[in-house]
């Protein structure tokens, strides 16, 4: 066996990355506990055992892939990532595409294991919208409160969360995380969006898990009304997610990362550093926190004043100028890195 | 990218930790659950997923904000801190506003994201009773059975279990927690309060949780209503909590804290405190045990005695006069530290 | 402060550990969720919240007292390592009292912290039995269905397998656990037990957790009905786990730890040891294997034989002289070690 | 105690962990919380709590079982060990004998705790299926909508996906796990099957777990019945496992744990390795790019191409000659073996 096994062993890297990002989507998807209670008519769970299913399918999914590729299993921390400039940007399609084809033969599995249920709750009729409609199996779709402009502001400000708190928990420096440890709390961070932010458009969150998927529904048997359903709604879940996951990454980088000191390379440095330290805290107990008042107080006032013009602020219109600056950036990264390469 | 983010480098210590500290609160709420919940009609998730939002919510919001600030998130925990010598006096308003800027742009995200669902769901009107009430998605309102007095009962025992568990896990001589664990733990002390201790007013605990997003609704279109509700119910989960949370506090530090064997300074001291030990542990067999024996007894004996006093000391009133003694104690504190720095 | 709270220092550890056991039962009931559940008719929780509350009360019941007395918070826990030589006999009854008035305050904190809710439940009534009653939120009362000796039965088996696994997790040459997990594991182990021995008598597993807590409802108002219940059902929950326990303790002993490799003392044994395991090993190979499969065809047959006694066999009676010959073990024991003692 | 436990040490190493195997299995099963679930028509727990008490079940059974045996609980996973080489094939039938007397007494155990609640729920009659069937609690019976192709593929991916799962956790390359946390996460993955994977058949997986209460319920009076009903069912959730979990052991194998770097055992073969390394990743850079793009591309041209095949493809009955030729390989390997032993 042990000798069967080694002849087909696999050398090259990305290779062997591919192979792994594409098994723990795979894992992720195959593992959705929608089919189950959408097909028996909520006696085998509820909306509590689906979000647990998608939790712990994504641990499981990290768990297979972390020690080849670090298990990303979404283009979006994939893109975060690079934008960090802690993957290479090369790689960002490759990846995208293994969990694309994952989220595809992971949807296939799913359809597989539940032919039977699913051709008896529709009447063998496999529909997107109505009471027996199976398409919310596999992807998401809008609520019918949620808006053009409402779905976007919900997917943008889940990934933002979403990422905040995935690099957050990557960051050493903010404090240590015992190994093994990191899955199932990422795990818990789906499990949070799920129970918190799921009721609008059922938090995709993943450009590959939604849209492999729906490209399975479309050639299974659903046909072209899964991308015609919500008004067209199947490209928000993979725009959006970008947007939301830098405005994340930079949120968390801005606020918290970038001001972790820095470790200083030689004694003398370090001498320096810490007389500097010295000098930053002694100034900082008379006039920092003074100032750090006087910020907090501005951020109070110019609150309370703007009470009319906030409620007008508050439409979500407003959002989207900040998310096209933010979306811009990226493509200037990219452009610098290749013109870097190029010289 | 690294560049640009060095360059945005705050090298305050407290500035840090205030922006850590408004980005963890705001983390805790930007993930309550209740929205879900209450504009789905029950659809998507029950009590249980509410309560499981908040604690994981409030979980991740500790892991941002943990390296940087300690993740205090709640002004009783500070003051709880500052009370036992832990943490500066100084620090303790700058940290319960950055709590409640968090808080009040937490709520308002909540808002932003469920726009169109709160919308449809009340029908364009944002009230705060009734059975198209929106108010509680944000906030804490009393129960229709709740008294006044046993609303600030509930909130003082609430807040004084939470706080008493809180420093117990902090508490490294009572037994070591593997690093990362804490956060989790915290986690899970919040949603035994939530599944436990919710039914009376929602389990604010935290006056800066509570009062961020009665601010929001109150300057986003739910009104002075939110002020008014429940007879003036908006300043107890203020001032309840603090109260409860010194008693829980004192109440580890006396019955626990308080004696843990000092561990000797130098080879002498330790010579003699073995010593000391042994003569405790010696005659401790002796008479200790009947001394125990006895102080169970006289209480035991006591509760028996009182029988009819008893149902009558059961009563709420009887507790406010104890919680008007400890709730002097920090001023006393702050006067004598106060005092202190001058000298 | 620091000075205030060394002024209360207790040295005696007897009077330390019985305060922390006290404060650890007092934590796990006073976190109970029954009142919450109860009160609100549903509303507020399910059967899952009740069995979540009590499980995660546990946790933070060791945490509590888990550096100081080792956090037995069950006498029946007490008592199985005194057999077990690994607590002394003498502080049995002390920590027992302690878990008893830990679980009598416990039950009047919920009851202060609900006083509001159960008045308005109840009608003002405090009932023990009808759509009404709230004596079920503090002590087990039996269901309809079960019959005296059902309930024993349920008892016994329920302590047995509570204690088998909490020995097991104790036992270090079983497999190590990571400092800081081991009281979420007997967590979760409550929450197991919950989930599926908590119907017939809502599993109390615990004398002091039960009786305390029925005192309490006796003296507050319930009534001398909370001991005629269900036909005298309140000492079942306090004779039956002690049997249990025993029965789980001892079979973990016999069937697992009995059988760990004793770790040599001198290197001249550890040749000796090592000898002899080669000789084990290798006759094993070849006589055990087969002396393995004999002993299981055996179990077997003698079950498939006895197909029609097997019907009669499965009467709760004949369970009863199996556990009262073990319930005479730790009398013996204890005489044996109070013999010792005088000797 | 101490010395009469120590009469009782059996040095045999296989029977001590037949035993360990046993114990484990005994308390997976006794902990069941369906019997709670269905006696108490769902007032004491829902689908979802059935799925935390096997799930929790099977973390004590491991806990139980760890140290001695290594607790594979499942005739399924000993075999997978068995085909990867690193357990031997002689101890295989001796383990899955102790699974099934486990699992035949831990139902045994389920029925003598819940026998007045199942007499009460079933008015006394034993029925295996109807609305007041009681057969479910013990084993697996199919849903009325799967057929019995559909049956056969629901376990074979359910195993293949649990397998896959268990032998990415056992896998030390990939990641290291503390300690401890390895029981909890297979408990995890149980309940994640649990709640995605349960409504067709009731995710037997284990051959052992379904086959022992399967025998216990025919001799304790449910009759012939039980191996009757969904037309001969029982003998899938026997076969279905053992070829899904070589099917998922497999696939791990093969996609992931087969390519990690092999340690070199000399320096200059390190030497080697390196250089050798070097190589390929310089070589990887340019043309393993553009290699995996045109892999990938042709895969998901494939499937779409195929659009009108597809469907037919997605018909069970192709899946049948995979898993054909699948479940030789074992029996090939321990050909092999066997004829290895004899040389």
């Amino acid at each position: 066996m042990e000798t069967l096994l080694r002849r087909c062993q696999i050398r090259s890297q990305i290779v062997r990355e591919c192979i792994a990002e594409f098994l723990g989507l795979y894992i992720l998807i195959g593992s959705g506990a929608a089919a189950q209670v959408v097909t028996s008519r909520g006696t085998h769970g509820d909306y509590l055992t689906i979000q647990l299913g998608s939790a712990l399918g994504a641990v499981f999914g990290i768990f297979v892939a972390r020690g080849v590729s670090g298990a990303h299993l979404n283009p979006v921390y994939s893109l975060s990532l690079c934008v960090l400039g802690r993957h290479p940007w090369k790689k960002l399609p490759l990846y995208s595409l293994s969990h694309l084809v994952g989220a595809f033969l992971g949807a296939a599995t799913v359809y597989l294991q539940y032919y039977d249920a699913i051709q008896t709750f529709s009447g063998g009729e496999l529909l997107v919208a109505g009471p027996n409609a199976t398409a919310g199996i596999f992807c998401s779709y809008p609520a019918d409160h949620l808006s053009f402009w409402g779905g976007l502001v919900d997917q943008v400000v889940a990934t933002a969360l979403f990422l905040l708190c995935c690099v957050a928990l990557e960051d050493q420096r903010n404090g240590p995380l015992p190994d093994g440890l990191h899955p199932v709390l990422v795990g818990a961070l789906i499990l949070t969006m799920g129970v918190s932010m799921g009721s609008n458009c059922g938090f995709p969150l993943n450009p590959a898990r939604d849209l492999g998927p729906r490209l399975f529904t479309f050639v299974a048997g659903w046909g072209e009304e899964v991308f015609k359903a919500g008004g067209g709604w199947w490209w928000v879940p993979i725009v959006a997610p970008f947007v939301g996951g830098l405005l994340g990454t930079l949120t968390y980088e801005l606020l918290i990362e970038a001001h972790h000191q820095t470790t200083p390379q030689s004694p003398q440095q370090e001498q320096e550093a810490v007389e500097l330290e010295e000098v930053v805290v002694d100034s900082g107990n008379n006039s920092d926190t003074l100032c750090t008042y006087a910020v907090w107080m501005a951020v109070i006032l110019s609150q309370f004043v703007q009470l009319e013009k906030f409620q007008q602020f508050l439409k979500p219109e407003t959002f989207y100028w900040v998310i096209t600056v933010i979306s811009l950036m990226p493509v200037l990264e990219a452009g610098e890195e290749a013109s870097l390469a190029i010289l």
